[in-house]
């Protein structure tokens, strides 16, 4: 059997990298990117190389810009006393979509994981503090992590950091999505969903 | 609505571009891009980078090389009897994988589609009859087309010109696949299946 072309074969490697894309998607694509137009390319490959040389993280809040501090610490016209908390700058994209939230956000970057061996010191936890503790602090923290075991530790970690400074803290709901359907819940989903049963 | 960084908005836009890529993968992939490595994201950006300034066709069969000519075609133990005709590199590389084909191959980089205004002249057909003129010349042309209008109508426009050459035409079995169920296949496969079925 012949091999490919080391061009064409380490970009199938590096493809098959990304989340989601086997080696499959990886050939599909690479063999894509020979017929498309060599302008589309280059930019494709800058656009990738202008990330990580431009994008930081807001030195306040830990989601992405361009500058010190993201757009939306910079925006006069967000709610400073309610900070959401999320793991990923990913989630401050969805809560935005979603139009829910008209206050600042603080992204972890992660969650504690006793068994991944990830500890408060390896995410934005201390930046977090540092932010309730300036004068005056915030009156509400959402926790917007996700439903799981590692966001369930942090959120457990985080809350009782947070009660203690006499500020609110509440955690998204948890229960069936919307369009749904019983059928397809899990057992753990359901259990919550029922603990967070509402008066109609 | 905060908007996004123009650097990550950009490269969402480019991923997007890419076959089977929507705006919610692609808003993955670049959140990831800016989690790992910067050298895997640089490996990435390069590989791509590289996959046009390296790559070429080869100058007998339309494969894709590094060189002049392809590794196959430069390779004295293959079949020069044999020519298998494809539609595109990526064809090559899984016929390769199956282990079935001894010969060379040619890549037509397309079919003719009266439709969509693609001619002879947009493929590589006129290196194919060169190919059939050499002293002596192939014995076999075997038409891996995919099993589709186009492809129908390429290997009918190709079988003549084959043949009458005298050279032997063949075009790759259609039918059920192996692994596949009657349940689930539609009328015109059927039909193929049953037009070429075997005695046992």
């Amino acid at each position: 059997m012949a091999s490919l072309p080391p061009a064409i074969d380490s970009l199938i490697t590096e493809l098959s990298k990304l989340p989601s894309i086997g080696r499959k998607s990886a050939q599909r694509l690479a063999f894509h990117l020979m017929r498309v137009d060599e302008e589309q390319v280059l930019q494709l490959s800058d656009a990738i190389r202008a990330l990580r040389e431009r994008l930081r993280l807001c030195r306040i809040c830990g989601n992405v810009t361009e500058g010190e501090e993201c757009e939306i610490c910079r925006d006069p016209r967000r709610d400073r006393t309610s900070i959401c908390v999320v793991e990923q700058p990913i989630d401050v994209l969805q809560i935005e979509a979603s139009d829910v939230h008209r206050g600042l956000y603080h992204v972890l970057h992660g969650t504690l994981s006793p068994l991944r061996g990830i500890t408060a010191d390896d995410l934005k936890i201390a930046e977090l503090e540092e932010r309730l503790d300036t004068d005056p602090p915030p009156s509400e923290v959402i926790l917007a992590l996700n439903p799981s075991v590692d966001g369930d530790v942090t959120a457990t970690y985080l809350a009782q950091r947070i009660e203690e400074r006499g500020i609110s803290v509440t955690r998204l709901g948890t229960g069936v999505p919307v369009g749904g359907s019983l059928e397809y819940t899990d057992a753990v989903t359901l259990r919550r969903a029922f603990e967070g049963r509402r008066k109609i």
